[in-house]
């Protein structure tokens, strides 16, 4: 059951002491202060009943992205929007990259939805290429791209990425453009969709606050689309209150806390050239990742178990399609914590 | 949207006072203590994924209840897990009661289940009657019961429904009995059937902690059955991470506070009575309702929109299967409010 990172009661369980989890891609400096406090006084009233439409955090949102609070859904984190967008929309056929986050998979084979997986290179660093264009037909319902790409870290080449929303559109496919960790780019407002939120209709942006603010503990992401129709769909596609009340409140504070953001995207910016370097010099094979985690290569036998006894996750990446065994994601910490991490796969290796 | 009772935010949107709430059928009471603190505390953890598999709470779960922890499969509020069943089982056929909680047949109709529905009637107090059982034929996938139903709050007679669940398993009809209120009967003992978990592959019991704890604002259900591989099948039915960490510390923390739960059913016990017959004196039809909500007829027109004036939310009815105009559905709250709103329903009248 649990096939993605982070899971931190597990190890606890195992091990006793709790680990320096880089197999999680949260943000390193934990939940800011104002964030955490705000969902401390949504526990005041947590006997209510939490707002079903979210109405305070979509107010906030949309100011904060400039469009329509009509154009925003809000779920239990990004997840639960992929499972109510795959049971609003119902498609035949759908194309995934893969390697890509396996959520996307999931809920569509879950309404028994065919999915092809375009291949991505490790010799060309997991970049999508020009030829996704030529297998986006008629026919596609839907494409998800995860932008940056989990777990590979890498951005669509942003022409492209508007040569494909064009074709999508053109053959009448929703693109699902899962940004959940545009935050976390060195320059955020250069890769994202959202100005092409008000042209396309086939457009649907999921982000959330898991990783920006350190939020994962909460669950809380949302939609961005100009179809209403569609949000209203997935709305009625999984059940009523998706979003707790605390998180309702952090959601809310984060977006008042950019300040934090940019410390951390600083820190992310320093630290992942120094990670890559310092995995690459111990032989390891490093994606070009552009966000806070980094794909590698590494041929060492049993690397996660021996990282594992010496207190460090790391995520094995050997069950995403496209990938296989050696292939492993690491998170960006703080400095301290990646210097660490070095010198324990140092030991180990 | 906004179909249920107990939408808080939208009265405050809309009158900028906090309502006096009959209409959520939650703990008057509030959080306890020890469970808000409990759920602060987890929110110092709250930048990592919560356990994805709820393995402590489902131990405590598995103790309290006399379980193995794997008959336990935990979500976010009942609701979350109505419709994990109806992605893992796709009934084609399956049975509900009119009236009862909608969200069976919003989440079955959402998989194409053609949902038949078991009539209830005012005359007999709207109690199941033996004729249930010539409804449950081979071919019927699943039933949903509310024991207590929502919103008449009755129970079905523990023999008659020892009858219905062994004609389920005989016709191979899954009996989903959903418990959510049943700590808030006067015997909760006495109506569970929790005790048929052992001799029963066919039932599942749905529970959650949003009423008897006041902790509709947490999110925080779950479903208990021997059948392994259903729960399995729901686990996967949904996106992963479905309760959040302080929902889940909360949960935790709940199970050691009998003492609360025993305090607030003193109250129901000792209120229902009281608003019952404070409502037939002003001339409604009061249903003899068993938990910690009544449903009544009143035929004066515009009542909620006249009680909202002065400040009282309760649940319009008629918009459930099997009831009409008229049909209201408010919460037994503590001696004092319970005073105030009979008082301020007298006014309206």
């Amino acid at each position: 059951m649990t096939d993605h990172g982070g899971d931190w009661a597990g190890f606890m369980e195992s091990c006793g002491a709790p680990p320096l989890d880089f197999s999680a891609n949260v943000s390193p400096l934990g939940t800011p202060e104002s964030v955490r406090r705000a969902a401390e006084a949504a526990l005041a009233e947590t006997e209510r009943y939490p707002d079903p439409q979210c109405r305070a955090l979509r107010r906030s949102l949309a100011a904060c992205h400039g469009v329509p609070m009509e154009w925003i859904l809000c779920g239990g984190g990004a997840a639960d929007l992929i499972y109510r967008l795959a049971a609003a929309r119902r498609p035949q056929k759908a194309l995934v990259t893969a390697p890509t986050f396996s959520e996307y998979e999931n809920a569509l084979t879950l309404w028994g939805c065919r999915v092809s997986r375009f291949p991505l290179s490790a010799e060309t660093g997991f970049a999508v290429t020009e030829e996704i264009l030529s297998a986006i037909t008629p026919g596609l319902d839907l494409l998800f791209l995860c932008e940056p790409n989990n777990p590979t870290g890498r951005t669509t080449d942003r022409h492209l990425l508007a040569r494909v929303l064009e074709r999508c559109a053109a053959c009448g496919t929703l693109l699902a453009a899962d940004e959940c960790f545009n935050d976390l780019l060195d320059d955020p407002a250069a890769h994202t969709l959202l100005k092409s939120l008000p042209q396309y209709k086939n457009l649907l942006i999921l982000r959330a606050f898991t990783k920006s603010f350190g939020m994962a503990g909460l669950r809380l992401g949302y939609a961005l689309s100009q179809d209403v129709s569609l949000l209203e769909a997935m709305a009625r596609g999984g059940p009523p209150w998706p979003v707790s009340a605390p998180a309702q409140a952090a959601g809310t504070a984060a977006l008042e806390d950019g300040e934090s953001l940019e410390t951390l995207r600083r820190l992310i910016r320093r630290e992942r050239p120094r990670l890559s370097a310092g995995l690459s010099a111990l032989g390891c094979r490093v994606c070009p990742g552009e966000a806070n985690y980094l794909l590698f290569f590494c041929g060492a036998p049993g690397l996660p178990q021996r990282l594992a006894e010496r207190g460090v996750l790391i995520r094995d990446c050997s069950n995403y399609h496209g990938l296989g065994p050696g292939w492993y994601r690491a998170a960006v910490r703080t400095g301290p914590e990646n210097k660490q991490f070095l010198k324990i796969m140092e030991e180990v290796l």
